[in-house]
């Protein structure tokens, strides 16, 4: 179940200058209802995404038991829309001693800071390990910088059987990797070609490494299909809460200036949910001058950091609480404290958890600050698969608001062409010259 | 060693439009030499975090010595101000895998979620753990929800003798946690008075954690010295570091509408540095509707998530990367690799890692996005001990730039009046009757 209350973003709550008028809402019925129809129109091009949660997941789940019945350590070497997904459900669906109690051992290789690269290999023992090498493209240069190195270690402690320690998950028919896996005979995974980094969780991207923990893909892919079910059928933007959520955002940051997304779960295990939502919400949007810059918080943590800027800094906020109504496990204050503190004697942690928020939600509207809440009653696969396909949904939906494509990311590669200069890679030896022409260090002080 | 260099955010490298006048910083001359004479006499008294790094540190030194030795395990009870800085110095200057091969180890308790609570006390020997609780006002809502529990648990396992495993951080005078600390006969360390939590971690608050897990804080506290010996002599903007970086982000917010700073180090070590950093610009500076508001980012893994926004979003960010010259550890990329990648043969890892943040940087100059580069031979604790006290000074001068107090925090109490309320806590009862007036919930959407 998820609960979206979103009182308090409009004029009712904190008034007109601040929220939203019903009315500005349904003004965009028939821009929705149109909207609607084209992405229906799309599911199997654009908007493949949606087709994602209608897969045959059995043969990753096999493979998935294979790797778990081989291997003690699981490496996932990827990064951005590659690693991000299957970070969140790792976080969100295991218990926070995986590493110590269960197996086989997860470990991310996502960056190429030399000292992480040396801590993931001093914890696993590379003849027992299987690194999953997730790139769309064939060719992200972290993950092959990784990849390369890895191969090597491999190919010297094991010979010609390194290819058994080896998946990859990339496209179909495209990439140095996929040319690679052929042949040499490495089992590989397909990225669906229309589906982009940001949207690909719900593919093996994220279904393998999910299963390898042992998640229950089914239940993150059933929930991921009632979401579809919901938001295809309804095309009224009050009862579509993916329309709505990407209305609600859309109206607060063009007709509110309210250009910062910031999202701030009370629940650890959603720590990296809004890593995620962060890349999906600016990649998507983020270009042609427009899109909101999403901020990550976390309750009750960033009260004591973030929420006097909130609260009283610039008016340029909209945040999105995320709270589970149940936890697993709860602790008691005891009831024999000292006067002073004991207004605390027989909560629970995770009653005080949630009178923060409240109180924080009170705050908010005081000041007059729009704030949604998005609740779920666990944190649970069926929930998380919700969640996800909300969020795909309401983002690739707000390209038709914005009037951007949601899907492609062509700045990323500026810096990238520059970077491929310097390393002296063939075909980029013009971009050397611009590259020292934005290269100048003219104003600089130095301390020793 | 730190080098900043902030030749693009000038308008000679960026343009006038998003860059700023070499003019318009010199204008500002007159203003920050009286504002560095205020600092000045102010030493002793609001801005006693400058006083900080010439305090005696061997009692917290010894201490820590005699929890090295009688302890197995290490945990700070604290949130916000109380932990940020521990944690940022235990992340950038111990090993990553510090809690498998040394001791104390070392956990956090800073958030009331339970699952969270959960699994600090599962990694534990309760009998065996000293635990640090750090509150300044003695009172905080979190610290002491969790500290009541351990209390508990503590008196169960060792009677009466469960004093010997407390010890406190604390204001000298005021607060429950001083009188209990009294009371009972804790070893408690002081927080100055003047002193507010995000300026703290000079203090016992990140000396004594610090200290407990080998760091060198006498190193830290040398560079700290040695920044604030620069900064007190030179007062001209343009030779001051601390004065030249608040400026930078003052103009660029103020005349240049860059409402974001966005931190964006190249090295994994620095994560929390960014976290700690969030607190103390949003905290200081969030008030009077002005203040910038902090983004963390974290290279090359933001590449894949952010730059795009950054590069072709709204135009309202000025970015600082960090980075350092020298990793502890480097890994080669194998020099036989196939065609399609060669490029990468031969190259380090951190080579690949500086490479990304040039092409990065030219990318950013090119779209004339504002941003400047701090960059430290190594991550040590004589440059953290700079790099700290530098953000430090910049962030508590910058309210005389903004003409806010940096210190306070008004806006932090509403929702813990609401809270209060919430639980029942003498004193509050108005404050439910307004809590029910911003508590409603008349627009939601429910999906199951």
């Amino acid at each position: 179940m998820l609960k979206i209350d979103y009182t308090n973003v409009m004029a009712e709550a904190i008034g007109e200058k601040d929220g939203i008028l019903r009315q500005e809402i349904l003004s965009l019925r028939d821009f929705v209802s149109s909207a609607h129809k084209k992405i229906q129109k799309e599911r199997n091009r654009k908007f493949y995404f949606c087709q994602l949660p209608y897969q045959d997941i059995n043969p990753v789940k096999e493979y998935a038991n294979h790797i778990r019945e081989n291997f003690d350590y699981f490496v996932l070497i990827g990064i951005g829309g590659s690693s991000l997904g299957a970070k969140m459900l790792f976080e969100a669906l295991t218990q926070k001693d995986y590493n110590l109690k269960e197996h086989p051992k997860f470990f991310l290789l996502e960056n190429v800071d030399p000292e992480n690269f040396d801590y993931v290999i001093q914890q696993i023992d590379i003849k027992r390990t299987c690194f999953n090498v997730i790139t769309k493209s064939g060719s992200t240069v972290e993950t092959i910088a990784n990849f390369s190195i890895i191969l090597s270690m491999l190919k010297k402690e094991l010979g010609e059987s390194f290819k058994k320690n080896l998946v990859f998950t990339t496209d179909p028919k495209k990439g140095f990797l996929r040319k690679f896996g052929e042949e040499n005979g490495i089992k590989t995974f397909d990225i669906p070609p229309q589906v982009s980094g940001r949207f690909s969780v719900l593919s093996p991207v994220g279904m393998l490494p999910a299963s390898v923990v042992g998640i229950d893909v089914d239940g993150i892919l059933e929930g991921a299909r009632q979401m579809d079910k919901i938001t295809s059928v309804e095309e009224h933007i009050e009862s579509n809460p993916a329309y709505l959520l990407a209305t609600i955002h859309y109206l607060a940051n063009i007709r509110r200036n309210k250009s910062i997304s910031a999202m701030m779960p009370y629940v650890e295990r959603l720590s990296s949910f809004v890593d995620w939502y962060r890349q999906l919400w600016a990649e998507s949007l983020g270009k042609d001058g427009l899109g909101q810059t999403p901020v990550k918080s976390l309750g009750t943590i960033d009260q004591h950091s973030q929420i006097q800027l909130y609260l009283e800094g610039v008016r340029d906020k909209i945040i999105t609480f995320i709270a589970t109504e149940n936890f697993p496990v709860d602790f008691s204050i005891p009831d024999n404290l000292p006067k002073e503190i004991s207004y605390l004697s027989g909560q629970t942690l995770s009653q005080i958890l949630k009178k923060e928020l409240l109180g924080t939600k009170a705050a908010f509207v005081k000041n007059r600050i729009p704030n949604l809440t998005i609740t779920m009653d666990r944190v649970s696969p069926y929930n998380m698969g919700m969640l996800i396909y909300l969020y795909q949904l309401a983002t690739a939906f707000s390209g038709y608001l914005y009037r951007v494509n949601p899907f492609d990311q062509p700045a990323v590669e500026e810096g990238k062409s520059f970077m491929y200069a310097l390393m002296g890679r063939e075909g980029y030896q013009d971009k050397l010259e611009e590259f020292n022409e934005f290269n100048k260090e003219e104003y600089r002080l130095v301390i020793s």
